[in-house]
């Protein structure tokens, strides 16, 4: 506890007799009340984290849950801390372009030193380390997003590995193509306001290229034909998915970064508002077509209905009305459909649904951005998207090409079998 | 991610001399401040959504837990979305009374704009998306309650017809009487500030009259006796309850509705202090009713305890001392354990205990008001509770029984005896 | 709801006038923004609650699941309500000392009576209410780290009277020494910013002697070697973990209680990045330890890799550099290791490990403050975390010798065998 005795400021206030009494305190500073809106949001983001573990625990198989609980926990320590090692510096180039529009690196790490007066740090719009938070819960997210796609017989070592070089290099280099002033900003006109691309697109495409360099679990596709292989717990992925469902708050709202004037107030309201009625419209279309084709309402379709309504929302969340919020929503619960059954004809083994979640709703929301925002084009959104897309997908194949010729990447085929938990991990303590 | 530069208002104070540097920004809005605090509060009150779920996740026996999970996503979805629509314009009509006092629509959703530049919204509380999105995860609340105690027998179609009628017109009309300037509020002087009678009775009777609609289940009540039919996980009841006693401190403070004067923070600090009170008065006093009449502590009871704490503290959180408030719980855990025998004694079942907690206390805690609030009687509130108590009654039961007559309510018996999840889900992916 | 209509201060500001309009409203005032950032860091720490309880369900077994979660619902009314009695006024004496920074009582609990208008608090730092209610959180936390290490043997009942006396009288006496401004904080020079010493090492100390009056569980040590026991779902204890990475923000940033000034903002944020990178560390070296000694990635040792790196950077989340934040975590993660082989040579049974993350992991962050903090000295660390820990194994020894000589502690050896559960609780409702 720092202060039992009165703050600086309001003894000052004390002291100043009447006139200062009446304006009491100078006021809150825009710069104070975007920090606060920025840390609180980051804790929403922070929270994502348990939300994809919840989520993945659910979905495997009970012989691997432990190994998934570790890949979660893991990958969080490591991408928050490779981020900030290089990744900040390299998506928040500043005016320190190397290859301008394309790639620069930001040396110092925009911290404000321990303060212990009442500074006055006017002229910048949040304190340095509220973003550095909040950007580096942003890109956990990423990893995550690979960590289930490719659960249960990918090794830890390597995919630990790859999550350093994914949120140390690969994921800020397009990130400041978009949110640090680079080409995609500048010359193509791309909008993302929270990342449908530069986040979700992008650990969509990162989750594929590993799909596809660590190969389908042992019996999950026999004879052509997409096998059942059971969840662990359907309430995990519940509670995964409405820890994922509250944290988007935060993503999406946090991605505005100021809540100081009142425009900023009525517009992030609409962000909230909107975040949640694309969710809403996700589960509806998603319980529609299960109900319709199989006369049921299939959880866990409805479960990935929400994100990906979630997804696709998250490029503009801003302008839609709420009804077209709702219909982006819907949209994506549909898309849903189609994709789970593309990757079920190419024979891509995805354990949690990533790639149809963050990829192709990622891919919905950001074309979605032309509906609403008025600057935006289909054109400008659709090359953004696609170069970002190539670019990752390069990236990602060369790293999983390393790690697999390396160090391999795929637990041995009994280890499989028997389950990773038995054999690496005793139940005990 | 918007500015990445400085934020106009911080530029403005850079160029404008030492006079503006001197009182920096012209301040923070009340509109900031108010808008902040209900979007944080409606994140929380959404974070309910997931603390029923896991409560009745945990209740439930595992062969229906999978359709209760189902049920828990699907109505979010519904409730969220049917609110929107024509909910928030019946609950708060403005003017625009079509029966004074009694039935009204307000057509424009009072929505601001999206707007560029530093807008001031002088003479508005707070955005209207904040309200909009606050007040309809409220809504979500009150199908929740529903939900826990029709578990396992019914249906989920005919229950999502249900929670969209209850939370589109039945909610929001009673509503309006108490908190859309209706004939509760001005003629009766009915008070209830956060809705131990507006949300909670309201679910806890629209409960009562789905349990008489749908009947026990089978083996529930043999010979007149109450059987045990077990659990699926305690430890998910567990955070289910803690979830809903987190994000009860959002539910009763954020419906203070503001939060930017210092009288504002004085009362609502108070809020979140007597709201923990009463909780805690709960599980403390169903910890000694079954120690003392079994040696044992019963958790199931405990967490009841909780919430039936919270249910009765939410008509006024902020009037009583806190020891007023401790009691105000510890009388509503008494009234859980007389309301459960008689539940038992009237062959009602409720799945998760949900009418105790929130039919009884939550009469209870209506009441109550007028041990605090100097404008409350005993007359008047009670007034208020049975009007709304027979409203609901009569409105739901039309509803159920409408939809028992033309689609059914009930599962087929022998999909009850071996489990909805087994004949509706498959655990597969 | 309250306000439906305009706040008075907007009405206000509708009818002054251009100059009026100018200056908007009069401005925040930094009570309000001080106390609106301590309530919800308040609700932070009481979520950790919840992440105790499912870390503490996840490791126990099966058997005396039901009995961990009584326990932890239980201790949460006892702890708040016990504190919020007695404890506030001791832990805060003000000017009232009876033995001068030894021991005071502040009879009067300090919160502002209900205001209706919009009252000025000038000279308050934040409303009473918000600080009593956040420092409730905080002594729940206390209790909880006992909970863990004597499960599933000791009875209920004298725990929650352990409870009651240790959150009564025994914490916060020895807060009054550092953070009520007693003589460890004015004679000792003693700094400790959220709690490594004065909640962890406290918590961590009445553990270790709960553990040495209670005994090991039978089966744990066979021939002077511990034996593996087993757990009930890693995932849950992961969730735990998670639940209370995403608390300690509140825990940590809360106790700077203001947020106000652009110093308390850039402070405030620091804290917050500090805070994860110190849990990052924690299980990265975790992680390398277990990876490098045994060839796999240990769950269990990587969450408390993650608690072991937060409670040490409690002491001094601020003053660190980021880097030197992270390196604290990596200590911790370290120390933890030797503190789990020197416990298990001491045959102490410690089922979640909690004595190794909050007792020794708190004595590191403890002195690592000389590291950073300009005005502490690795004597004047040592001499706090030395007389609080003897201050606390003899107050705490002597209510659990107390507690065993008169009720008894410990089950019977046959409820131990077949499980709590089965004895005292049944499954059903």
């Amino acid at each position: 506890m720092k202060h039992r005795i009165l703050p600086i400021a309001a003894m000052a206030a004390l002291f100043a007799g009447p006139a200062a009494a009446q304006q009491a305190t100078p006021g809150v500073s825009s710069y104070v009340m975007n920090t606060l809106f920025i840390v609180f949001c980051g804790v929403l983001v922070m929270w994502m984290t348990a939300g994809f573990a919840m989520l993945e625990a659910g979905y495997v198989r009970q012989k691997n849950v432990v190994n998934q609980c570790a890949k979660n926990i893991g990958l969080f320590a490591i991408a928050s801390t490779a981020f900030i090692i290089t990744g900040y510096g390299i998506m928040f180039p500043g005016g320190s372009w190397i290859l301008p529009g394309i790639f620069g690196y930001e040396g110092a790490i925009a911290i404000e030193g321990v303060v212990e007066s009442s500074a006055d740090f006017v002229g910048r719009g949040h304190a340095g380390a509220s973003d550095i938070f909040f950007q580096s819960m942003f890109c956990v997210a990423v990893a995550s997003i690979v960590s289930g796609t490719v659960a249960e017989r990918m090794k830890l070592a390597p995919f630990f590995l790859f999550t350093a070089m994914l949120t140390a290099f690969i994921y800020p280099l397009q990130a400041s193509w978009t949110w640090g002033g680079g080409f995609l900003a500048s010359d193509v006109g791309f909008i993302d306001l929270a990342g449908s691309t530069v986040v979700h697109v992008v650990g969509g495409v990162a989750a594929l290229t590993g799909a596809l360099f660590v190969g389908a679990r042992r019996g999950r596709f026999v004879d052509g034909k997409k096998m059942p292989l059971g969840h662990y717990s359907l309430p995990l992925a519940t509670i995964g998915t409405l820890i994922l469902w509250m944290g988007w708050y935060g993503f999406n709202a946090g991605s505005y970064l100021s809540f100081s004037s009142d425009a900023d107030a009525a517009n992030v309201s609409r962000i909230f508002l909107n975040t949640n009625l694309a969710a809403a419209g996700g589960v509806i279309a998603a319980a529609f077509v299960s109900y319709f084709r199989e006369y049921r309402f299939d959880l866990s379709f409805m479960l990935n209905g929400a994100l990906g309504g979630l997804v696709a929302i998250t490029a503009e969340p801003l302008f839609p009305t709420p009804f077209m919020s709702f219909f982006i929503g819907m949209v994506a619960g549909l898309i849903l459909f189609w994709a789970i059954q593309l990757l079920d004809y190419m024979k891509v083994d995805d354990v949690v649904g990533a790639i149809p979640v963050h990829l192709f709703c990622g891919i919905w929301g950001t074309l979605a951005v032309a509906l609403s925002h008025p600057d935006a084009t289909v054109l400008s959104q659709l090359s953004g998207v696609l170069i970002v897309i190539t670019y990752v997908a390069v990236a990602t194949s060369v790293v999983w090409l390393l790690l697999k010729e390396t160090m391999g990447i795929r637990v041995k085929s009994d280890t499989e079998d028997t389950g990773i938990d038995e054999n690496d991990y005793v139940l005990s303590s």
